[in-house]
């Protein structure tokens, strides 16, 4: 993760999160992080006693206001209207229930939802084994993507790709094997779809393919042996999963097996929102901020 | 992987395995490891020529024997008579496309599915980060499960866990979190039912509980953060994924990511098969007879 955010820190414009009721140490120590770093300055909104009480220097400098808020709701709304009015550039969920921050969020009068587009988690990997970052979706909100969300995810996920700086996203979409079978798994024909429309020119510059498993998405030489042919070639930056459930499991299974650093965000709003679960460790939840900035900043 | 096969390799008994159309070079190398290993002894079904060139010595001990097919689906059928009649203790594929075995294995009269039960696969992992082996299901045969296929698949990993020397197999039933959602994952519902029959002694001792995702069923760390209270205690042997796609997505980034090495085989028949992919390496072929081998032995 070290390359981007060095560039990130070395960019004179400090986009505004904003922080919705940062009453745990845990978010406080990220937020403190990424305003150190340099990579934010923040609005801190509700929880004012201790934010005064542990922030004392960064409001002193200026980099951190505190907002009021009576509580976790309204500081939700809050944050919304921040983003709204584009004051704010990215959300930080501190210790709010998700349900009620995305309410404010999903909000059809006041949210932040893009017209037509739909709420999707994006999270980004740094596997010690692999030489290069890894882009997948959807670990955490859409259950069961249909076809238009699933076009929304790609849409997503190549957003934050060039975000991040790749000139060329590799997006592989992801099943248990590598058959278009329309009876069983309808949604393979779909990537066949957008695999060929992506290779129309439909969504720029990239490389969209699959049916592919997670092996022959990720390793040149699995993909050989199965004598697969694809611009792909075990290369993928990008993996678009099935459903939550699959992109579940590849989430906890490389934290928990693979010693994987992470980053998550959701997208599909007018700014990215960061969600850290509870589980995370700060070195997510900084990466998490880290990323929401690139993507904000565009 | 080593020290369960190390014990079987001291057993007398050397189950008879069926060996289906061994007509490629990574079939024979993987069933000459396990006879020359002492774990098997095997009648190799079709591809005289061949065998009798490269068997000569297995041959000539007696170990390894042959029968004659005139192509692989005669083979599969052959295979088949041989574990209904009790001789062929375990089934392997060779060079026979996996639907043309499988065919032969499901068929109605002749056939070795037993009554009431489904075809399941089951995933033994040695992660090398882990300090026991972790069991799951299902990543290759069943797309998604039913609640009676479900519980047929408890039943098989329980039967599998316990011939691998485990008394008291501990069981997660896999979802995205920790929440029974009936209305958007109906099948949270059925985790809990089965749970509470577990807990009932319904199938005998054990430990069964649901829904958990990866990190919070094998990490106690994790599951203390989410204030989980359960006997699991993130300590699973083994994992019932919702899906086909979440337990392949599993499988493929175990041995990807996390340098797991894995052995598998079918159950709900009268004797294991064993169905390796072409992507399959040396020690997953080895180490799934080998698997194969201690079920078939009880």
């Amino acid at each position: 993760m070290t390359p981007w955010v060095e560039a990130l820190k070395r960019e004179h414009v400090k986009p505004l999160a904003a922080v919705v009721w940062p009453g745990d140490e845990s978010t406080l120590h990220a937020v403190r992080a990424a305003v150190e770093a340099g990579l934010i300055e923040a609005v801190m909104i509700g929880c004012r006693e201790q934010v005064e009480r542990e922030f004392a220097d960064l409001l002193a400098s200026g980099k951190v206001s505190i907002v009021d808020a009576d509580d976790s709701a309204q500081a939700s709304a809050i944050a919304v209207r921040l983003a709204r009015e584009g004051r704010a550039r990215l959300i930080m969920k501190g210790l709010v229930n998700t349900d009620v921050l995305l309410k404010a969020v999903l909000n059809k009068e006041e949210g932040i939802l893009e017209p037509g587009r739909v709420l999707t988690h994006i999270a980004i990997a740094d596997i010690p084994c692999r030489d290069k970052l890894l882009f997948f979706t959807d670990a955490a909100v859409l259950p069961y993507p249909t076809e238009a969300q699933r076009e929304q995810q790609l849409a997503c996920v190549l957003d934050v790709c060039r975000a991040m700086g790749l000139a060329r996203p590799r997006v592989a979409l992801i099943h248990c094997t590598e058959k278009v079978n329309e009876r069983h798994f309808p949604f393979t024909a779909h990537y066949r779809e957008l695999a060929q429309r992506a290779q129309a020119g439909e969504w720029g510059d990239c490389v969209v393919d699959g049916p592919f498993d997670v092996k022959t998405s990720c390793d040149a030489h699995a993909a050989a042996v199965k004598g697969i042919s694809s611009e792909l070639n075990g290369s993928a930056d990008a993996l678009i999963f099935p459903d939550i459930e699959s992109g579940n499991v590849f989430y906890k299974t490389i934290t928990l097996f693979a010693g994987a650093t992470t980053a998550g965000l959701l997208c599909g709003t007018r700014v990215p929102v960061v969600v850290p679960s509870r589980g995370d460790d700060m070195a997510t939840k900084f990466y998490s901020i880290a990323a929401a900035c690139r993507v904000a900043m565009g």
